[in-house]
């Protein structure tokens, strides 16, 4: 019998948990759920035999350590900054661990005394990072297998709703942690590479700088650049690109409106608002707009931001009711970036019977015998309902899929590792497809510059 | 014979020590000078009998203390930060101190223990803060004595260029820190009141918000906010005013044009900018512009920002040969603020015969008798050359009159003081007249709204 420990049940965790109950017995699994609230994993694991499900506090050291020891692999499901105490403890007592978090420099310095252990720590395997990882390097190992030189590549992920429930001007919804979104960009500029020059967005253009997207069959997205976009350049092996941009996926027009907030002031999250508590959403914009002794809050936001009265951003507007002046908001001592939160949550919160969507795209462009070439590479996944949404499955299902193979000996790289090599993407990507996770690849004309003529 | 320990002899303490030279037999003044460097102290007090010059180190403990117990009162022209260990030995030997900085929390809490010393530490005593305050104050006194209510309160200061040494489009050159100029306004938002609401302007906008200033005999001039407008309301008593806002003044259309490299991201001083040592201006501007294989800087430019080719705000970046594509910026590893703050000086650095102007604008706007009034308070000082330059004028005298003042018990108030009591602003206004810091009040219709019929 093989025994995983899983800490953290929350949300994202129910297709993982789903995925090792139907694996459970044919693989001879059992585990072990730790978390504070276990309403989730009764529901999907319940009584069945091979689970066992425990309301513990996994941060007293003790239970910690014995639950570790009685396991051959650790799941750590937690917020990113509680990995740490968990790893060491893995490490300590030699049992793999797998996480869909970014890897830590702290988690990075004990590489050594992972190989040492000849431990598997598996770490980015969710979606965005994850199946981004996988999906990307599949198709950069084919182009340079062939012989190919990379010359560009872009990739973007979103979170949202899907066309069957999207009701609302701005086509969006929250699916994910809404904080997350409001202060989005916010923190450092965004940079990249475009035909071989260093490009910079400061946080008051990220939002008009986007770049337009067709998904076959979905229709017409746009994305905004990441922080991020250089980070994996080294990693993915693509030192000599000219191109390189990480970006968000929205559905057109979503940026144009949301700038109306940047522009504004309405996602700082840097200092609290004068009796925030007793403001309407009337008041909260007026407090972003010059004093006028006659004119209206409408009037004054049109021509402080040239916003046409026709506009369909202007609807996008008074779909939220921004306008309101007679209900308070009732936020204490709340910043911008709360207001504005509270204010979202109250119009994008998913119905019961929505569904949410994941949207990927990856491009690749490159140079094979003389010729530019691209490969595109497209992934839509829906939600099937609001407990087995398309973030849960497309975070849970790799990590429940890496955690197996690492048991049985199919993934054996030591080390603190991230889903790069085929020995890792090759056979995930294979088992994902059973579950719908399947990307679109193909190959389309060039969509760059010469590089030769390039004005810059 | 009075002794006076003068630390810090830079380019703003020449109207200083020349004022102290002036005094110093009328008054029997001993004065000690110290710095690193000497030069200009040199050039005023040279071999004058009353002055001491020393070049050593005052950052030595034993050294420091031994001139502040031979001294009776100690000017500190120190950068702020170096104030508190002269302030602690003041305190120590029981000496008097001045000096032209902000008030930190750490001097604030020698308080008691200065007051138990009888000793006075006489802050804020420049220009800005300074001047401002003193003249702001008898004025609110003024109006207060005859029964007047404050109803508003708008102040402005500028450092700028003489009319007559002003020769470029943006009506501007460094007459104090660069850095300061360049990121103006950044680290949080401008907060200020008007009509009762509190307004937030972010970053982004501040540029954009400008107010215009007409000042007798030099014409138009703008504002903008600075980020503490609220800072002074309970020291000035003016919790009941329903507008309270402070800036910095410009010439028209520098703010308009200022907010090209705002919106770029130009003015961000968080990253270092990819290759910057082999960056043309041209580069440096690309580097925030869209990609595109045909089109050029220039009309990139006008697009992404939208600026008319006959918009006069295009004939001010040209002045800068921003789209000079030859030479090298050369600076290493810098941020974009610090190559925008290279550029700047290479075209706004003053000649040597160029003259600075200081301006100052405060607005008072108040009830009595049933009946809204208003006085406009104006100052405009002119610099003589680059050594008695206006800035060393209006920081260096009052720092200068205020010493002497508190050395003949004139001014006697103990603590960590500010100028805002007519025991220190009245004479030390009165003082200021003889060396041409004069303010012009007039009444003026109330410019203001019916706080009644605000629409917000």
């Amino acid at each position: 019998m093989k025994h995983i420990l899983l800490i953290g049940a929350g949300k994202s965790s129910s297709s993982l948990i789903d995925y090792l109950k139907q694996k459970s017995e044919a693989e001879d699994l059992h585990i072990v759920i730790v978390d504070k609230n276990l309403k989730l994993a009764k529901k999907i694991a319940g009584s069945h035999p091979h689970f066992d499900l425990k309301n513990i506090d996994i941060f007293d050291e003790q239970i910690r350590a014995e639950l570790i020891q009685e396991s051959d692999l650790v799941i750590s499901m937690l917020p990113a900054r509680f990995h740490m105490q968990v790893a060491l403890d893995a490490l300590k007592y030699g049992k793999h661990m797998v996480t869909a978090s970014y890897i830590s420099p702290e988690l990075k310095a004990l590489d050594d005394r992972i190989k040492e252990k000849n431990l598997v720590f598996m770490n980015e395997i969710g979606l965005d990072p994850g199946i981004d990882h996988m999906s990307a390097m599949r198709v950069i190992h084919h182009i340079q297998k062939q012989g190919g030189k990379m010359l560009l590549f872009e990739s973007f992920t979103g979170g949202l709703v899907a066309p069957e429930s999207d009701d609302n001007l701005w086509h969006y919804k929250f699916t994910w942690n809404p904080r997350n979104v409001v202060v989005a960009g916010q923190g450092g500029v965004a940079k990249f590479l475009h035909a071989g020059k260093f490009k910079y967005i400061p946080y008051n253009k990220l939002f008009r700088r986007t770049e337009l997207l067709d998904i076959d069959g979905y229709g017409r997205f746009e994305g905004y650049a990441n922080r991020d976009s250089l980070k994996y350049q080294k990693i993915y092996g693509l030192e000599n690109v000219s191109t390189l941009y990480r970006g968000t996926i929205r559905r057109v027009g979503f940026s144009r409106a949301w700038n109306v907030f940047v522009q504004l002031g309405m996602t700082d999250d840097t200092y609290i608002m004068e009796d925030s508590e007793n403001m309407t959403k009337r008041d909260f914009i007026n407090a972003f707009l010059p004093y006028s002794p006659s004119d209206s809050v409408e009037l004054k936001l049109r021509y402080y931001l040239k916003i046409d009265q026709d506009d369909e951003l202007w609807l996008k507007l008074e779909e939220l009711d921004l306008f309101d002046g007679q209900t308070k908001i009732g936020l204490k001592n709340a910043t911008p970036a709360q207001i504005l939160q509270k204010i979202l949550e109250d119009k994008w919160t998913l119905k019961p019977d929505d569904k949410d969507m994941i949207v990927m795209y990856h491009k690749f462009g490159y140079e094979l015998n003389g010729e530019q070439k691209q490969i595109d590479s497209q992934l839509v996944v829906k939600g099937e309902d609001q407990t087995y949404t398309a973030m849960a499955k497309t975070v849970g299902l790799p990590v429940g899929i890496a955690a197996l193979k690492i048991l049985k000996g199919e993934i054996q790289t030591p080390g603190v590792q991230l889903p790069i090599t085929p020995e890792v993407y090759a056979p995930i990507l294979k088992e994902l497809e059973d579950y719908g996770i399947i990307f679109n690849e193909k190959e389309v004309p060039f969509q760059c510059y010469n590089p030769n003529t390039v004005a810059g």
